[in-house]
């Protein structure tokens, strides 16, 4: 059955496993809980992986900008709330909002999406899925009053903190380093004082090429302003010299 | 409401970015659903953290033994059936079962808890909580057709294959190093060709001692028999010199 409603709502729990040593949801495994919202949301409507994966086309996350007020407690039940805000050629952008039961807004995310063909990863025309059936989907009432990604400039500043091999559970099912695993990485770059004394507010990320298992993987870091730094990670492939830029982020922290 | 049944039965999915490169369930991810299942069944019984935490109790898991046939693949929905098979003074044996919608039996689990003081970090007789309610929940009749975990036997020739340092994603709410985080470097042992010839059949694992944010684990691994692998971690703490063991695993590969 193709869901007709424009906005998914999937019911999430905050599983006290999940949950850091301020017994709050962690981050990384927020991050999921919206990837996965994001997944049910297209599947429901025609355009989930298990649709695409036997066409040779899969999904791409691109940026994620995620802004928090507060986040779940352990055992709390929350809501992520997912819709397409724009649809164009080679990209669509989703939003989402994470809500509590009793109406808390604990916080929003914008997320960039790319369709690429899993065997030329060549970018491919959404609009040509269903005849450009994604259009009927495109909600633009709902509000999701977060700043989008913004490219994230760093400067030759940035020092090397963290060099990181990578293992077999940073590996997704298409074979790369997990989406998540690099927010995860970047958050543990930062002391447990950190998060004893300010709240991670703000989270934005851009992916610019894919690593693989086996990559090393170097993260650069730049304050930027009040408790708000820049994290570059480059890749270094196995026999291959050059470092390359796998994504950057911008992580802001403010006063708890 | 207090359940009453003795069995609990909680369905869990495959989660798309739960999964390996092999598009099957990462065994972090199940051990995971199988301890949330066990946090479940106590509450659910009025023996959950929710009751112990303000009386400053916690279970503590000392060991846990799972045994597969086969994995969940992506959004598989499947099930973790847990129950108490015995329960003495200090101790509770926990099974688990993992079975499918369609009644695949995808494994088994077998695991023992104690509950400490959070103060003085004491054993604390289960039997007292609630007048030794626990008792009426036990449930001998359901099969767990595997080995419980044994001592796991290591030589001097155990070589140190790998040190980590822990950061802010290793820790609980407890502020120690989460036990499925144990699991997962573990695995990330092995390189992706062994999970690509290889099914994980059975994993064993001792909890000896808690180490905290800061500390160092060193992982010692030495094969003992075919496709078969004890390892031992060890902590080092900071500004301490002695290497103090945390736990033993041994894990079981066999021809996928």
């Amino acid at each position: 059955m193709i869901e007709t409603n424009k906005i998914g709502r999937y019911q999430f729990m905050a599983e006290p496993f999940h949950c850091d040593f301020t017994k709050h949801l962690l981050f990384g495994h927020l991050g999921n809980y919206m990837l996965n919202a994001a997944d049910f949301h297209s599947h429901d409507r025609g355009f989930g992986m298990p649709y695409l994966n036997p066409i040779h086309k899969t999904w791409v996350l691109s940026r994620l900008a995620i802004e928090m007020t507060e986040y779940p407690t352990q055992y709390k039940k929350f809501f992520v709330d997912t819709w397409i805000e724009s649809a164009v050629r080679y990209f669509t952008n989703r939003n989402f909002k994470i809500e509590g039961e009793d109406g808390t807004v604990y916080g929003y995310g914008k997320s960039v999406w790319a369709m690429i063909d899993t065997q030329t990863r060549q970018p491919q025309n959404i609009l040509e899925i269903h005849g450009g059936k994604i259009i009927d989907y495109i909600e633009t009432d709902k509000e999701c009053p977060i700043e989008k990604s913004s490219r994230v400039k760093m400067s030759s500043d940035a020092q090397l903190i963290m060099t990181l091999d990578t293992h077999y559970n940073d590996v997704d099912v298409n074979g790369h380093i997990n989406s998540v695993k690099y927010i995860e990485h970047v958050l543990d770059l930062f002391p447990l004082s950190q998060y004893e004394n300010f709240l991670l507010k703000r989270f934005e990320i851009a992916y610019v090429a894919e690593s693989h298992f086996g990559d090393k993987l170097n993260f650069y870091l730049e304050k930027s302003g009040e408790e708000e730094y820049c994290i570059r990670i480059t890749k270094l492939e196995e026999k291959i010299e050059n470092e390359v830029e796998t994504c950057r982020c911008k992580v802001k922290f403010v006063k708890d």
